[in-house]
This record gives C-alpha cells, structure tokens and sequence, in this order.
C-alpha cells in the first residue's frame, strides 16, 4: 500500500491552501461539492484524518464518514428534490480512485438521468454556490 | 419514500427462504457473495435490520454495515490478490437500486479490468464457492 501523500488535493483543502464550496463541516470530516460535477449537486464527503482510502483508514474515522453520508444523502434528496442517491467510494486507480485521500461520492439522482463521465466538465462556480446553499438549507431544516 | 417490503430477496435470504454464498455474519450485518458478479468476488453486505436503502436506515444499522463494509474490502484484497476496490451502494430506482433491502457491493478490481454491466451473467455456483472459501480464509487471517 502506497502511503499517505499530504500534498493530495482534498489535504490542500483542509489546510485551508486550496478553495472548496463546502457543505458541511465537523470536527471530523468535511464535505464539499465535486468541481466536476457527475450530476448537480455531486457532494463529497472526506475525513479529516489523513487517511489514503478505505485500505488504511481507521475504523473510528471511517464511521465517521459513514455517519455524514448518511446525513447528507438524506439533505441531498431533499434539497434537490432527488428520486434516488448513488454513492461510491473507489479505492487505488484500479478501484476507480484519482485523489489519494479517501472520499465519499454523493449524487443526487433523478428518473431518467445518467451520470456524466467522471471529471469530464468544470461546473460554473455560481452553479456550485446555489447548490451548495440548497444542500445547506437542507441540512439545516 | 415507500415502504420497507419484507418480501424482498434479500429478506427471504435473512430468513434462510433463500440460499446465499455467505462470507461474514455478525449480530447486526450479513455479507455474501453476488451471484450475477461484475467481478470475481463481488459481495454484498446487508444489515439484518429491515432497511429499503440510505434513506431509511438507522444510523446505528448504518454504522454496523460500514465496520463491516471496511473489514470485508481489506480482506478481499487479500482474497483476490486485488489491486483496488470499488465500493457502490444504491438508493431507489433513481440511483441504481434493483433489490430494495439496503445493501453495499464490494467489488475487487485488478489494473485494466472492467466492471460487467449488473446483472449480467449468473455465476457458476462452484466459482462462487471457491471464492467464498477465498474470503472466509482472508477474514480469518
């Protein structure tokens, strides 16, 4: 297993180095929305530990991921009025993985859709914004 | 949201109605291996509870599964001399859900391999006992 690189993305963004549209927030984990969205209002959900996937993350960490998961993909059906939610989470390149620091995928689904390639659009960061003030309204109520 | 339907495939495998290749079993969770894989090794990881999907499940039942979701990757790797995972979990019609008990698809992956479309192909029920044996040997390792 390769170990953890503190240069990854998503550890510049919760060192605060690089931008998010964030969602959600404890002290645990952090959820922001893809940049390139598979659908509209793709959520990401990671811990704030340094943990590379699946493979070497903690069991205490990961739940609590999983508890933001769940929390968010019940917001997420609201906030978008969504008929559904897929979640994945790849682990390595063969696993589907492309940033070194685990991650939960949340997309808001609806009947008939398909999802886009991964990466395969930049989303208009105003897009992103109203999105992101949807899934935190949601959150709230 | 509809509700939970006990006379779903995965119910009537938790009341030993229908068979299952079974891999891992606690008090809370039981995982077993798809019998129409996207890969070698696939398996399911279901909470005895009766939950349709995310959407529903306690979070103290969702917990449950992700310990179990980890423990179950890391010894597939092992198993399948894998060189990634991939994690899925569908909600609703919407987001891929074909059978409506709550249910995660751990999927080994080897470089430059892809997935089957799912539901493809049913497999030869000695592969999926060889591979069973595979897993139950990781788990105890």
């Amino acid at each position: 297993m390769t170990a953890y690189d503190p240069n990854n993305p998503f550890a510049k963004i919760l060192r605060g180095e690089f931008p998010c549209v964030k969602v959600y927030e404890n002290d645990h984990v952090l959820a922001f929305l893809d940049i390139m969205p598979r659908v509209p209002g793709h959520t990401l959900v990671i811990p704030k530990a340094p943990a590379r996937n699946l493979l070497d993350i903690t069991e205490e960490d990961y739940l609590h991921v999983g508890r933001a998961v769940r929390t968010i993909s019940r917001a997420a059906k609201t906030a978008f009025a969504a008929d559904g939610i897929t979640v994945q989470q790849f682990n390595e390149h063969a696993g589907g993985q492309m940033v070194f620091h685990l991650h939960v995928h949340i997309m808001p689904r609806h009947n008939g859709d398909s999802l886009l390639p991964p990466a395969s659009r930049k989303e208009d960061p105003k897009v992103l914004e109203d999105n992101a003030a949807k899934l935190i309204a949601a959150l709230k109520g």
